[in-house]
């Protein structure tokens, strides 16, 4: 894990850029019936020979064998010790549902649920009524006032909602409400240390308010709360890299995420062409650039091995519109695997290229697992890229005389 | 190392099973002639084939550099951190030689010795008298009672034995009577710390009454008492990883070290042959098992290159049988190397294979240090074998959101 406590003196400012492409799951794993990784099946000529001309390496998010969540998987990419610097997942729905987050806030994930009754559950996802359902009894918890806090509900999708609970001195030390089984009522929220009495006497000044609100409801007659957790504070990275950093991406929770990290986040459209635009509009204006791709994790996700090669071979076509930029450093890499056949984020080593006047002809012949495996690089913690990045733009001084 | 202090967040039950083959002494090193290390001079086929079926790699016990006994190697591979959880002498000494230790048990390695007239030492391992004289003077100081503690006095083999303590409140944080070189007498045992005061004083009593029975022998007149240690306290593996574990070991040294881990000790013949029936009889009990094979470490401390690579044949003739299990992930790995050409346990990274569904088509050629140098793995502190093995067996869910 990085711990180089000795940053301040040696970062300094350069007139130079870094551009970061994040592809979110980027990393695979062979089809035992192929043998071949999604990357390896892919046809990707540009990242190929952009693998040729770079130094390569395999990142490691978190530690062998833990696959991390996007939170975790990003933070180390950006050069913060994820075991040290956890966004809880609270405040990770909040920042995926676009929901405005400040510090010291505090927020939940909702669930609407079924109760009979005497109050015991039936459902907890309340029949998984959907948005049109779900998103007008939201409007109705939005209402609900309570002392010690101003409160906000805000509708994710289906059954679920954030609840966001804004004061002074409010604390996530809350125990969750959802028993996690049927038959039995929801739990009252119980402060975890004495801090917390305040958050958890608005907590369930709420519960009780949406339970009277939420009444004669057919399915979605109760809420269930959890995840509890407040806005992290991350050192910023503008002051910790001496940069001015930018992030293109489309969807909320990476720019919430960003933004947490001291990244001002660009107004840009829906897809990666449009991000790629957004960026070249800003340009001029940065110091270092975030750019976010998703299709290759959403087509991990759903376990299809076919649309993952697909949307890797879809990112290869913009790589030369990347590389117009002429950036002094243009980073390839991945939060995380989620290779098809796990169907999920995984632990595998992430492929990690790293394109800069100081590495051209340190590379491997393919841009892939097994390629960059025997890259220059070697296999390095995640957290260790910002600094790679940092030093092939000049921005890192000698450590010691 | 491993640092993961989220471990409990993410293991979860599964319906899956683990096997971890341990080959004692696995790694080895090119012999200068030939320029092959026992590894690529054995034939073994049934290796190699599961090599290319899986996921290789090399692990590092402790440090590159650092030697590890069988204890630190072993932890790691059980997910301890070695530089964390200790295994003293007299512990290690004790468990091989099958004595029972109990929390709170203090034990010393004990030799005979030789003093003259004066109590000074002339031979500091009694002329390494045989067990068939140092068994029944063993049974003799077996009989020594003092007060603060019940002894106990076991023999190991020719000169050496084991002290065991039994009692309330002991310490280990003591002095060893040994002074290290002949025509001095015995040291007294003295206290690190005030807590250990009893301990001392039960030990030097010992030594006083150790001293009286043996008055009058010609070779084993006296003792000296080295490496006291308590039992130490290992996080149950069972808890820790939520399974439920099985060891199948034939030497006690094994046994003792994985039922102090949380493992259920496996009645079990001599031979691997017989370590392997045992683990088939009893598989459909356990999630979780270790399986031990020495001969490789035996050939290596020898210096027998050719007797190791024959350990290494001999070896390759049983994977048939375990891979018949069809486990959901067979680990082949060693606690630390021991090359022909050192004579001893080394700090050689250990190859290592990973062999589940999810690993299909990531191997490499040979099972040989060489080759897993280029698997997929990579170079990985062994404290991340059982991450690995958990996150193939979809025991771990994913960190963070």
């Amino acid at each position: 894990m990085i711990d180089f406590p000795y940053l301040d003196q040696v970062v300094q400012k350069a007139d130079s850029k870094i551009v970061m492409l994040v592809v979110d799951g980027l990393g695979g794993a062979p089809r035992p019936d192929i043998r071949l990784s999604e990357l390896e099946s892919a046809r990707i000529p540009y990242l190929d020979r952009l693998a040729g001309e770079s130094a390569c390496g395999l990142t490691t998010p978190v530690l062998p064998g833990i696959a991390p969540g996007s939170g975790p998987g990003h933070l180390a990419l950006f050069g913060y010790d994820p075991l040290r610097y956890l966004v809880g997942r609270g405040v990770l729905e909040a920042l995926g549902a676009g929901v405005e987050m400040r510090d010291g806030d505090v927020a939940a994930r909702g669930n609407f649920c079924t109760v009979d009754g005497e109050g015991r559950i039936m459902d907890r996802r309340a029949g998984r009524i959907p948005s049109r359902e779900s998103e007008p009894l939201c409007q109705l918890l939005d209402r609900i006032q309570v002392d010690g806090a101003d409160l906000s509900v805000h509708h994710v999708k289906d059954y679920r909602f954030v609840l966001r609970m804004r004061g002074r001195g409010l604390s996530d030390r809350l125990t969750e409400t959802d028993p996690q089984k049927l038959g039995a009522t929801p739990l009252p929220v119980r402060p975890l240390e004495p801090v917390a009495a305040q958050a958890a006497q608005v907590a369930n000044a709420f519960a009780e308010r949406a339970a009277v609100v939420l009444k004669g409801q057919p399915r979605a007659n109760m809420v269930l709360l959890r995840g509890w957790s407040l806005l992290p504070r991350l050192p910023s990275m503008a002051e910790r890299y001496r940069m001015k950093l930018a992030a293109v991406a489309a969807y909320p929770m990476y720019r919430g995420l960003t933004s947490l990290a001291g990244m001002d986040v660009l107004p840009t459209g829906a897809t990666f062409a449009d991000e790629v635009r957004t960026l070249r509009e800003h340009y001029e204006e940065y110091d270092f650039f975030y750019i976010h791709y998703k299709p290759a994790d959403a087509a991990g996700e759903d376990g299809d091995f076919a649309a993952k090669v697909r949307a890797l071979e879809q990112l290869d076509e913009h790589i030369p519109s990347l590389l117009e930029l002429a950036a002094n450093v243009l980073l390839v890499c991945g939060d995380h695997a989620t290779p098809a056949i796990v169907a999920g984020h995984s632990w595998h080593p992430v492929p990690f290229l790293l394109h800069s006047r100081l590495t051209v002809g340190e590379g491997v012949e393919r841009f892939s697992e097994r390629a960059c495996a025997q890259g220059s690089l070697g296999q390095i913690p995640a957290t260790s890229v910002m600094f790679l990045a940092l030093a092939h733009a000049g921005r890192l001084v000698k450590f010691g005389a």
